[in-house]
Protein backbone atom coordinates (compact mmCIF):
# COMPACT_ATOMS: atom_id res chain seq x y z
CA UNK A 1 0.00 0.00 0.00
CA UNK A 2 1.43 3.12 -0.84
CA UNK A 3 -1.16 5.64 0.36
CA UNK A 4 -1.78 6.37 4.02
CA UNK A 5 -4.87 4.72 4.71
CA UNK A 6 -8.17 6.41 5.66
CA UNK A 7 -9.04 6.13 9.64
CA UNK A 8 -12.41 6.25 11.30
CA UNK A 9 -13.00 5.70 14.39
CA UNK A 10 -16.16 5.02 16.90
CA UNK A 11 -17.26 4.85 20.54
CA UNK A 12 -20.41 3.36 21.49
CA UNK A 13 -22.45 4.71 24.28
CA UNK A 14 -24.58 2.28 25.67
CA UNK A 15 -26.88 4.18 28.52
CA UNK A 16 -29.35 2.41 31.15
CA UNK A 17 -29.44 1.36 34.15
CA UNK A 18 -30.44 -2.06 33.50
CA UNK A 19 -27.56 -2.90 32.11
CA UNK A 20 -25.41 -1.67 35.07
CA UNK A 21 -27.84 -3.91 37.59
CA UNK A 22 -27.09 -6.94 35.45
CA UNK A 23 -31.20 -7.01 34.95
CA UNK A 24 -30.40 -6.55 31.01
CA UNK A 25 -27.91 -8.40 29.50
CA UNK A 26 -26.08 -5.98 26.91
CA UNK A 27 -26.25 -7.37 22.97
CA UNK A 28 -25.46 -4.41 21.31
CA UNK A 29 -21.75 -3.50 21.73
CA UNK A 30 -20.91 -7.00 20.05
CA UNK A 31 -23.47 -6.63 17.11
CA UNK A 32 -21.88 -3.17 16.77
CA UNK A 33 -18.36 -3.89 16.98
CA UNK A 34 -18.87 -6.49 14.30
CA UNK A 35 -20.91 -4.03 12.12
CA UNK A 36 -18.26 -1.44 12.10
CA UNK A 37 -15.49 -3.48 11.84
CA UNK A 38 -17.31 -5.07 8.42
CA UNK A 39 -17.56 -1.63 6.94
CA UNK A 40 -14.47 0.11 7.85
CA UNK A 41 -15.01 1.92 11.19
CA UNK A 42 -12.35 1.27 14.07
CA UNK A 43 -14.77 1.01 17.14
CA UNK A 44 -12.37 2.53 19.77
CA UNK A 45 -13.79 2.34 23.16
CA UNK A 46 -17.03 1.71 25.05
CA UNK A 47 -18.67 3.05 27.86
CA UNK A 48 -21.56 2.10 29.65
CA UNK A 49 -23.25 5.23 31.86
CA UNK A 50 -26.51 4.87 34.28
CA UNK A 51 -29.63 6.72 33.59
CA UNK A 52 -27.89 9.70 34.99
CA UNK A 53 -27.91 13.06 33.14
CA UNK A 54 -23.99 14.23 34.19
CA UNK A 55 -22.67 10.94 33.42
CA UNK A 56 -24.34 11.16 30.28
CA UNK A 57 -23.35 14.49 29.21
CA UNK A 58 -19.96 14.25 30.33
CA UNK A 59 -19.50 10.92 28.34
CA UNK A 60 -21.19 12.37 25.03
CA UNK A 61 -19.17 15.27 25.32
CA UNK A 62 -15.85 13.20 25.76
CA UNK A 63 -16.35 10.86 23.59
CA UNK A 64 -17.40 13.19 20.44
CA UNK A 65 -14.18 14.93 21.11
CA UNK A 66 -12.26 12.07 21.00
CA UNK A 67 -13.66 9.73 18.16
CA UNK A 68 -14.74 10.51 14.54
CA UNK A 69 -18.20 8.58 15.29
CA UNK A 70 -20.46 7.98 18.67
CA UNK A 71 -22.90 5.64 19.04
CA UNK A 72 -25.28 5.43 21.98
CA UNK A 73 -27.93 2.99 22.55
CA UNK A 74 -30.61 3.42 25.10
CA UNK A 75 -32.85 5.94 26.88
CA UNK A 76 -35.05 7.54 23.91
CA UNK A 77 -38.04 5.71 24.82
CA UNK A 78 -41.11 7.16 26.36
CA UNK A 79 -40.85 7.32 30.12
CA UNK A 80 -39.24 9.24 32.54
CA UNK A 81 -35.91 7.65 33.02
CA UNK A 82 -35.49 8.15 29.22
CA UNK A 83 -33.31 10.69 29.18
CA UNK A 84 -30.69 10.45 26.23
CA UNK A 85 -32.01 13.03 24.00
CA UNK A 86 -32.29 15.93 26.45
CA UNK A 87 -28.94 15.05 27.71
CA UNK A 88 -27.72 15.11 24.09
CA UNK A 89 -29.33 18.20 23.33
CA UNK A 90 -27.90 19.82 26.60
CA UNK A 91 -24.05 17.65 25.72
CA UNK A 92 -24.48 19.94 21.88
CA UNK A 93 -25.56 23.26 23.75
CA UNK A 94 -29.18 23.04 21.70
CA UNK A 95 -32.99 23.00 23.00
CA UNK A 96 -35.25 19.75 22.60
CA UNK A 97 -37.82 20.24 20.66
CA UNK A 98 -40.64 18.53 19.44
CA UNK A 99 -39.68 17.70 15.46
CA UNK A 100 -42.39 17.17 13.78
CA UNK A 101 -41.36 14.88 11.26
CA UNK A 102 -41.30 12.72 14.40
CA UNK A 103 -44.69 13.48 15.76
CA UNK A 104 -46.09 12.35 12.36
CA UNK A 105 -44.22 8.71 12.67
CA UNK A 106 -45.55 8.11 15.75
CA UNK A 107 -48.64 9.49 14.38
CA UNK A 108 -48.97 7.25 11.79
CA UNK A 109 -48.20 4.23 13.88
CA UNK A 110 -50.59 5.10 16.37
CA UNK A 111 -53.25 5.02 13.81
CA UNK A 112 -52.15 1.40 12.48
CA UNK A 113 -51.66 -0.19 16.52
CA UNK A 114 -54.13 1.75 18.41
CA UNK A 115 -53.34 3.62 20.95
CA UNK A 116 -53.33 7.45 22.33
CA UNK A 117 -50.52 10.29 21.46
CA UNK A 118 -50.50 11.06 24.98
CA UNK A 119 -47.66 12.69 26.81
CA UNK A 120 -45.16 9.43 27.68
CA UNK A 121 -45.29 8.76 23.69
CA UNK A 122 -44.87 12.31 22.64
CA UNK A 123 -41.58 12.57 25.02
CA UNK A 124 -40.23 9.80 22.09
CA UNK A 125 -40.69 13.35 19.41
CA UNK A 126 -38.46 15.39 21.32
CA UNK A 127 -35.12 16.17 18.60
CA UNK A 128 -32.28 18.23 19.61
CA UNK A 129 -32.99 21.21 17.38
CA UNK A 130 -30.74 20.43 13.96
CA UNK A 131 -30.34 17.11 14.71
CA UNK A 132 -31.81 14.47 11.58
CA UNK A 133 -33.95 11.84 12.29
CA UNK A 134 -32.91 8.19 11.96
CA UNK A 135 -35.69 5.87 10.83
CA UNK A 136 -37.16 3.14 13.03
CA UNK A 137 -38.85 0.56 10.77
CA UNK A 138 -39.59 -1.66 13.26
CA UNK A 139 -41.42 -0.06 16.45
CA UNK A 140 -41.94 3.90 14.67
CA UNK A 141 -40.21 6.37 17.41
CA UNK A 142 -36.94 7.76 15.21
CA UNK A 143 -33.48 7.51 16.34
CA UNK A 144 -31.62 11.05 15.17
CA UNK A 145 -28.15 12.10 14.08
CA UNK A 146 -26.40 15.35 15.78
CA UNK A 147 -22.81 16.57 14.66
CA UNK A 148 -21.33 13.22 15.03
CA UNK A 149 -23.23 11.69 17.84
CA UNK A 150 -25.55 9.03 16.21
CA UNK A 151 -28.75 7.96 18.70
CA UNK A 152 -30.25 4.77 18.71
CA UNK A 153 -33.11 2.91 20.63
CA UNK A 154 -31.67 0.12 23.15
CA UNK A 155 -33.78 -2.87 22.19
CA UNK A 156 -31.41 -4.72 19.42
CA UNK A 157 -33.90 -5.34 16.79
CA UNK A 158 -34.52 -1.70 16.51
CA UNK A 159 -30.95 -0.26 17.26
CA UNK A 160 -30.13 -3.06 14.35
CA UNK A 161 -32.63 -1.87 11.90
CA UNK A 162 -31.44 2.09 12.53
CA UNK A 163 -27.87 1.26 12.44
CA UNK A 164 -28.78 -0.23 8.86
CA UNK A 165 -30.52 3.21 8.10
CA UNK A 166 -27.14 5.04 9.04
CA UNK A 167 -24.48 2.74 7.61
CA UNK A 168 -24.93 3.92 3.72
CA UNK A 169 -24.45 7.74 4.79
CA UNK A 170 -21.23 7.04 7.44
CA UNK A 171 -17.87 7.66 6.24
CA UNK A 172 -15.76 4.69 6.30
CA UNK A 173 -12.27 4.16 6.18
CA UNK A 174 -9.49 1.26 5.27
CA UNK A 175 -10.78 -1.43 6.46
CA UNK A 176 -8.54 -3.59 9.07
CA UNK A 177 -7.96 -7.30 7.65
CA UNK A 178 -7.34 -9.84 9.50
CA UNK A 179 -6.67 -13.40 9.63
CA UNK A 180 -6.75 -16.02 12.56
CA UNK A 181 -4.16 -18.89 12.70
CA UNK A 182 -5.32 -21.63 15.11
CA UNK A 183 -1.87 -22.53 16.53
CA UNK A 184 -2.46 -26.01 17.97
CA UNK A 185 0.03 -25.04 21.07
CA UNK A 186 -0.54 -23.62 24.43
CA UNK A 187 -0.70 -19.91 24.48
CA UNK A 188 2.97 -19.91 27.07
CA UNK A 189 4.31 -22.13 24.74
CA UNK A 190 4.66 -19.77 21.91
CA UNK A 191 4.11 -16.37 23.57
CA UNK A 192 7.94 -15.52 23.53
CA UNK A 193 8.71 -15.62 20.18
CA UNK A 194 5.31 -13.95 18.81
CA UNK A 195 6.17 -11.55 21.34
CA UNK A 196 9.63 -11.21 18.68
CA UNK A 197 7.43 -11.10 15.64
CA UNK A 198 5.07 -8.52 16.97
CA UNK A 199 7.91 -6.17 17.89
CA UNK A 200 9.21 -6.37 14.33
CA UNK A 201 6.10 -5.06 13.08
CA UNK A 202 4.90 -2.81 15.15
CA UNK A 203 2.42 -1.67 12.02
CA UNK A 204 0.49 -4.75 12.33
CA UNK A 205 -1.75 -6.02 15.37
CA UNK A 206 -0.99 -9.40 16.24
CA UNK A 207 -3.08 -10.68 19.18
CA UNK A 208 -2.95 -13.83 20.93
CA UNK A 209 -6.26 -15.61 21.66
CA UNK A 210 -6.33 -18.51 25.01
CA UNK A 211 -9.23 -20.49 24.19
CA UNK A 212 -10.02 -24.61 25.62
CA UNK A 213 -10.74 -27.13 22.58
CA UNK A 214 -12.55 -30.07 24.90
CA UNK A 215 -10.53 -32.54 22.76
CA UNK A 216 -6.93 -31.31 22.80
CA UNK A 217 -6.97 -28.74 25.77
CA UNK A 218 -5.92 -25.68 25.99
CA UNK A 219 -5.10 -24.10 22.99
CA UNK A 220 -4.49 -20.74 20.88
CA UNK A 221 -6.17 -18.61 18.42
CA UNK A 222 -3.56 -15.83 16.98
CA UNK A 223 -5.19 -12.80 15.41
CA UNK A 224 -3.20 -10.71 12.95
CA UNK A 225 -4.52 -7.67 11.70
CA UNK A 226 -3.53 -4.88 9.57
CA UNK A 227 -5.03 -2.65 6.72
CA UNK A 228 -2.70 -3.63 4.20
CA UNK A 229 -3.13 -7.30 2.65
CA UNK A 230 0.49 -7.82 1.89
CA UNK A 231 1.72 -6.92 5.35
CA UNK A 232 -0.50 -8.95 6.54
CA UNK A 233 -0.05 -12.39 4.33
CA UNK A 234 3.61 -11.76 5.27
CA UNK A 235 2.91 -11.85 8.84
CA UNK A 236 0.78 -14.52 8.92
CA UNK A 237 3.27 -16.53 7.21
CA UNK A 238 6.13 -15.51 9.86
CA UNK A 239 3.65 -16.64 12.42
CA UNK A 240 3.21 -19.85 10.53
CA UNK A 241 6.94 -20.46 10.43
CA UNK A 242 7.69 -19.75 13.84
CA UNK A 243 4.76 -22.39 15.34
CA UNK A 244 6.32 -24.79 13.24
CA UNK A 245 9.21 -24.45 14.48
CA UNK A 246 8.37 -23.81 18.46
CA UNK A 247 6.18 -26.87 18.13
CA UNK A 248 8.87 -29.12 16.87
CA UNK A 249 11.37 -27.96 19.39
CA UNK A 250 8.88 -28.72 21.95
CA UNK A 251 7.81 -32.33 20.08
CA UNK A 252 4.17 -31.06 20.42
CA UNK A 253 3.25 -30.81 16.95
CA UNK A 254 0.00 -32.04 16.06
CA UNK B 1 -34.94 2.89 57.33
CA UNK B 2 -32.97 5.46 60.05
CA UNK B 3 -29.48 5.26 59.47
CA UNK B 4 -28.26 6.59 55.90
CA UNK B 5 -27.52 3.07 54.13
CA UNK B 6 -23.96 2.52 52.99
CA UNK B 7 -23.12 3.04 49.33
CA UNK B 8 -20.02 1.07 47.70
CA UNK B 9 -19.57 1.62 43.71
CA UNK B 10 -18.06 -0.02 41.36
CA UNK B 11 -16.54 0.59 37.66
CA UNK B 12 -15.48 -2.41 35.10
CA UNK B 13 -12.67 -1.73 32.58
CA UNK B 14 -12.36 -4.07 29.90
CA UNK B 15 -9.48 -4.61 28.21
CA UNK B 16 -9.24 -5.90 24.91
CA UNK B 17 -8.97 -5.29 21.24
CA UNK B 18 -11.00 -8.24 20.60
CA UNK B 19 -13.64 -6.81 22.07
CA UNK B 20 -13.65 -3.68 20.17
CA UNK B 21 -13.12 -5.22 17.13
CA UNK B 22 -16.76 -8.13 17.84
CA UNK B 23 -13.80 -10.91 17.65
CA UNK B 24 -14.54 -11.85 20.85
CA UNK B 25 -18.42 -10.99 22.25
CA UNK B 26 -17.45 -9.67 25.90
CA UNK B 27 -19.65 -12.40 28.60
CA UNK B 28 -17.53 -10.99 31.94
CA UNK B 29 -19.65 -7.55 31.75
CA UNK B 30 -23.11 -8.62 32.45
CA UNK B 31 -21.89 -11.14 34.82
CA UNK B 32 -19.69 -8.53 37.14
CA UNK B 33 -23.19 -6.60 37.11
CA UNK B 34 -25.27 -9.42 38.54
CA UNK B 35 -22.46 -9.91 40.55
CA UNK B 36 -21.89 -6.58 42.63
CA UNK B 37 -25.54 -5.78 42.39
CA UNK B 38 -26.11 -9.77 44.70
CA UNK B 39 -23.60 -8.39 46.74
CA UNK B 40 -24.35 -4.80 47.64
CA UNK B 41 -22.15 -2.76 45.24
CA UNK B 42 -23.85 -0.60 42.89
CA UNK B 43 -21.67 -0.89 39.23
CA UNK B 44 -21.85 2.95 37.93
CA UNK B 45 -19.56 2.76 34.54
CA UNK B 46 -18.17 0.32 31.82
CA UNK B 47 -15.48 1.27 30.04
CA UNK B 48 -14.54 -1.42 27.22
CA UNK B 49 -10.47 -0.09 25.87
CA UNK B 50 -7.90 -1.30 23.22
CA UNK B 51 -4.53 -2.92 24.39
CA UNK B 52 -3.27 0.52 24.35
CA UNK B 53 -0.98 1.77 27.02
CA UNK B 54 -2.50 5.36 27.07
CA UNK B 55 -6.16 4.49 26.93
CA UNK B 56 -5.39 2.03 29.97
CA UNK B 57 -3.62 4.06 32.21
CA UNK B 58 -6.35 6.89 31.83
CA UNK B 59 -8.81 4.88 31.96
CA UNK B 60 -7.76 2.91 35.45
CA UNK B 61 -6.61 6.41 36.70
CA UNK B 62 -10.39 8.19 36.25
CA UNK B 63 -11.97 5.67 37.40
CA UNK B 64 -10.39 4.50 40.53
CA UNK B 65 -10.70 8.36 41.94
CA UNK B 66 -14.20 7.95 41.06
CA UNK B 67 -15.52 4.92 42.58
CA UNK B 68 -14.69 2.68 45.38
CA UNK B 69 -13.34 -0.25 43.61
CA UNK B 70 -12.37 -0.82 39.60
CA UNK B 71 -12.45 -4.41 38.36
CA UNK B 72 -10.62 -4.89 35.25
CA UNK B 73 -10.46 -7.73 32.61
CA UNK B 74 -8.59 -9.41 30.12
CA UNK B 75 -4.88 -8.64 29.60
CA UNK B 76 -3.11 -10.42 31.95
CA UNK B 77 -2.06 -13.54 29.77
CA UNK B 78 1.82 -14.29 28.39
CA UNK B 79 1.82 -12.33 25.38
CA UNK B 80 3.10 -9.04 24.44
CA UNK B 81 -0.67 -7.85 23.88
CA UNK B 82 -0.88 -8.57 27.56
CA UNK B 83 -0.04 -4.92 28.81
CA UNK B 84 -2.56 -4.95 31.72
CA UNK B 85 -0.10 -5.00 34.36
CA UNK B 86 2.07 -2.80 33.24
CA UNK B 87 -0.52 0.00 32.98
CA UNK B 88 -1.69 -0.56 36.39
CA UNK B 89 1.74 -0.14 37.63
CA UNK B 90 1.99 3.16 35.70
CA UNK B 91 -1.07 4.06 36.52
CA UNK B 92 0.13 3.81 40.37
CA UNK B 93 3.36 5.02 39.44
CA UNK B 94 4.96 1.21 41.38
CA UNK B 95 7.61 -0.46 39.43
CA UNK B 96 6.48 -3.84 37.80
CA UNK B 97 8.40 -6.66 39.38
CA UNK B 98 8.72 -10.80 39.62
CA UNK B 99 6.68 -11.46 42.17
CA UNK B 100 7.98 -14.49 44.05
CA UNK B 101 4.94 -16.04 45.08
CA UNK B 102 3.57 -15.70 41.22
CA UNK B 103 6.69 -17.77 40.08
CA UNK B 104 6.20 -20.47 42.49
CA UNK B 105 2.32 -20.35 41.69
CA UNK B 106 3.30 -20.66 38.36
CA UNK B 107 6.00 -23.26 38.26
CA UNK B 108 3.85 -25.55 40.37
CA UNK B 109 1.10 -25.19 37.69
CA UNK B 110 3.99 -26.35 34.92
CA UNK B 111 4.77 -29.12 37.56
CA UNK B 112 1.45 -30.37 36.83
CA UNK B 113 0.62 -29.31 33.19
CA UNK B 114 3.75 -29.54 31.28
CA UNK B 115 5.56 -26.81 30.19
CA UNK B 116 8.36 -24.93 30.23
CA UNK B 117 8.82 -21.59 32.45
CA UNK B 118 10.21 -19.42 29.81
CA UNK B 119 9.93 -15.87 29.19
CA UNK B 120 6.13 -15.26 28.28
CA UNK B 121 4.99 -17.33 31.39
CA UNK B 122 7.15 -15.70 33.87
CA UNK B 123 5.24 -12.35 32.20
CA UNK B 124 2.48 -13.22 33.76
CA UNK B 125 4.43 -12.85 37.34
CA UNK B 126 5.15 -9.86 36.68
CA UNK B 127 2.82 -7.45 39.44
CA UNK B 128 3.07 -4.15 40.41
CA UNK B 129 4.81 -3.59 43.66
CA UNK B 130 2.54 -3.38 46.34
CA UNK B 131 -0.37 -5.49 44.82
CA UNK B 132 -1.50 -8.38 46.91
CA UNK B 133 -2.41 -11.64 44.70
CA UNK B 134 -5.42 -13.08 43.54
CA UNK B 135 -5.43 -16.42 43.46
CA UNK B 136 -6.57 -18.21 40.09
CA UNK B 137 -7.63 -21.91 41.04
CA UNK B 138 -8.50 -22.40 37.12
CA UNK B 139 -5.66 -21.79 35.04
CA UNK B 140 -2.80 -20.80 38.02
CA UNK B 141 -1.81 -17.35 36.64
CA UNK B 142 -2.89 -14.73 39.45
CA UNK B 143 -4.63 -11.62 39.57
CA UNK B 144 -3.95 -8.73 41.81
CA UNK B 145 -5.49 -6.93 44.11
CA UNK B 146 -3.45 -2.89 43.99
CA UNK B 147 -4.87 -0.03 45.95
CA UNK B 148 -8.45 -0.12 44.76
CA UNK B 149 -8.23 -1.58 41.24
CA UNK B 150 -8.29 -5.39 41.37
CA UNK B 151 -7.04 -6.77 37.96
CA UNK B 152 -9.00 -10.11 36.51
CA UNK B 153 -8.64 -11.99 33.58
CA UNK B 154 -10.16 -11.91 30.46
CA UNK B 155 -11.19 -15.79 30.08
CA UNK B 156 -14.82 -16.07 32.11
CA UNK B 157 -14.12 -18.67 34.04
CA UNK B 158 -11.01 -17.94 35.43
CA UNK B 159 -12.65 -14.15 35.85
CA UNK B 160 -15.29 -15.57 37.87
CA UNK B 161 -13.01 -17.74 40.41
CA UNK B 162 -10.91 -15.02 40.66
CA UNK B 163 -13.89 -12.60 41.65
CA UNK B 164 -15.13 -15.40 44.16
CA UNK B 165 -11.61 -15.32 45.91
CA UNK B 166 -11.97 -11.32 46.36
CA UNK B 167 -15.52 -10.97 47.53
CA UNK B 168 -15.45 -11.66 50.74
CA UNK B 169 -12.73 -9.27 51.38
CA UNK B 170 -14.71 -6.20 49.60
CA UNK B 171 -16.30 -3.85 51.72
CA UNK B 172 -20.16 -3.81 50.77
CA UNK B 173 -22.80 -1.56 51.44
CA UNK B 174 -26.29 -1.36 52.01
CA UNK B 175 -28.40 -3.96 48.85
CA UNK B 176 -30.12 -2.15 46.31
CA UNK B 177 -33.62 -4.42 46.73
CA UNK B 178 -35.66 -4.77 43.42
CA UNK B 179 -38.97 -5.68 42.37
CA UNK B 180 -40.39 -5.90 38.70
CA UNK B 181 -43.62 -5.62 38.12
CA UNK B 182 -45.05 -6.47 34.40
CA UNK B 183 -47.41 -4.12 33.21
CA UNK B 184 -49.33 -5.91 31.01
CA UNK B 185 -49.86 -2.53 28.88
CA UNK B 186 -47.46 -0.70 26.26
CA UNK B 187 -45.22 1.23 27.73
CA UNK B 188 -45.79 4.40 26.19
CA UNK B 189 -50.08 3.68 27.45
CA UNK B 190 -48.67 4.02 31.11
CA UNK B 191 -45.37 6.06 30.33
CA UNK B 192 -46.83 9.54 32.02
CA UNK B 193 -48.64 8.08 34.71
CA UNK B 194 -45.18 6.29 35.82
CA UNK B 195 -43.03 9.60 35.67
CA UNK B 196 -45.57 11.10 38.18
CA UNK B 197 -44.56 8.33 40.42
CA UNK B 198 -41.62 8.63 39.72
CA UNK B 199 -40.88 12.27 39.95
CA UNK B 200 -43.19 11.75 43.69
CA UNK B 201 -40.28 9.39 45.05
CA UNK B 202 -37.07 11.04 43.66
CA UNK B 203 -34.44 8.21 45.93
CA UNK B 204 -36.57 5.42 44.35
CA UNK B 205 -34.90 4.16 41.43
CA UNK B 206 -37.88 3.33 38.36
CA UNK B 207 -36.99 1.67 35.85
CA UNK B 208 -39.29 1.12 32.51
CA UNK B 209 -37.98 -1.82 29.82
CA UNK B 210 -40.17 -2.45 27.04
CA UNK B 211 -40.26 -5.83 25.72
CA UNK B 212 -42.39 -8.24 22.95
CA UNK B 213 -44.43 -10.85 24.39
CA UNK B 214 -45.03 -13.93 21.91
CA UNK B 215 -48.94 -14.34 22.60
CA UNK B 216 -49.61 -10.61 24.23
CA UNK B 217 -47.58 -8.17 21.88
CA UNK B 218 -45.47 -5.03 23.36
CA UNK B 219 -45.77 -4.92 26.81
CA UNK B 220 -43.59 -3.48 29.92
CA UNK B 221 -41.53 -4.51 32.87
CA UNK B 222 -41.66 -2.19 35.73
CA UNK B 223 -38.25 -2.64 38.34
CA UNK B 224 -38.27 -0.39 41.48
CA UNK B 225 -35.33 -0.44 43.10
CA UNK B 226 -34.68 1.19 46.46
CA UNK B 227 -32.36 0.05 49.58
CA UNK B 228 -35.91 0.44 52.16
CA UNK B 229 -37.54 -2.22 52.25
CA UNK B 230 -40.35 -0.17 52.89
CA UNK B 231 -40.45 2.31 50.49
CA UNK B 232 -40.05 -0.62 47.83
CA UNK B 233 -43.24 -2.05 49.09
CA UNK B 234 -44.95 1.10 49.27
CA UNK B 235 -43.79 2.53 45.55
CA UNK B 236 -44.36 -0.87 44.21
CA UNK B 237 -48.11 -0.82 45.92
CA UNK B 238 -48.36 2.84 44.03
CA UNK B 239 -47.41 1.34 40.27
CA UNK B 240 -49.70 -1.41 40.52
CA UNK B 241 -52.83 0.62 41.62
CA UNK B 242 -51.50 3.42 38.61
CA UNK B 243 -51.01 0.36 36.42
CA UNK B 244 -55.07 -1.20 37.14
CA UNK B 245 -56.57 2.49 37.00
CA UNK B 246 -55.12 3.55 33.50
CA UNK B 247 -55.41 -0.55 32.12
CA UNK B 248 -58.96 0.13 33.14
CA UNK B 249 -59.69 3.64 31.40
CA UNK B 250 -58.32 2.72 28.51
CA UNK B 251 -60.40 -0.55 28.55
CA UNK B 252 -57.35 -2.66 28.27
CA UNK B 253 -57.15 -4.80 31.52
CA UNK B 254 -55.71 -8.32 30.86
Amino acid sequence: MNSKPDIVTAAVLVIGDEILSGRTKDRNIGFIADYLTAIGIDLREVRVVADDAVAIVDAVNVLRAKYTYVFTTGGIGPTHDDITADCVAEAFGVSLEFHPDAVAIIKERLAKTGGELNQARLRMARIPRGAELVANNVSGAPGFWMGNVITMAGIPAVMQAMLDEVAPKLKTGTKLLSETIRADAKEGDVGTELGVIAKAHPETIIGSYPFIDEKQGPNTNIVVRSRDAEKLAAVKAEVETMLAKVKSQLGTAR
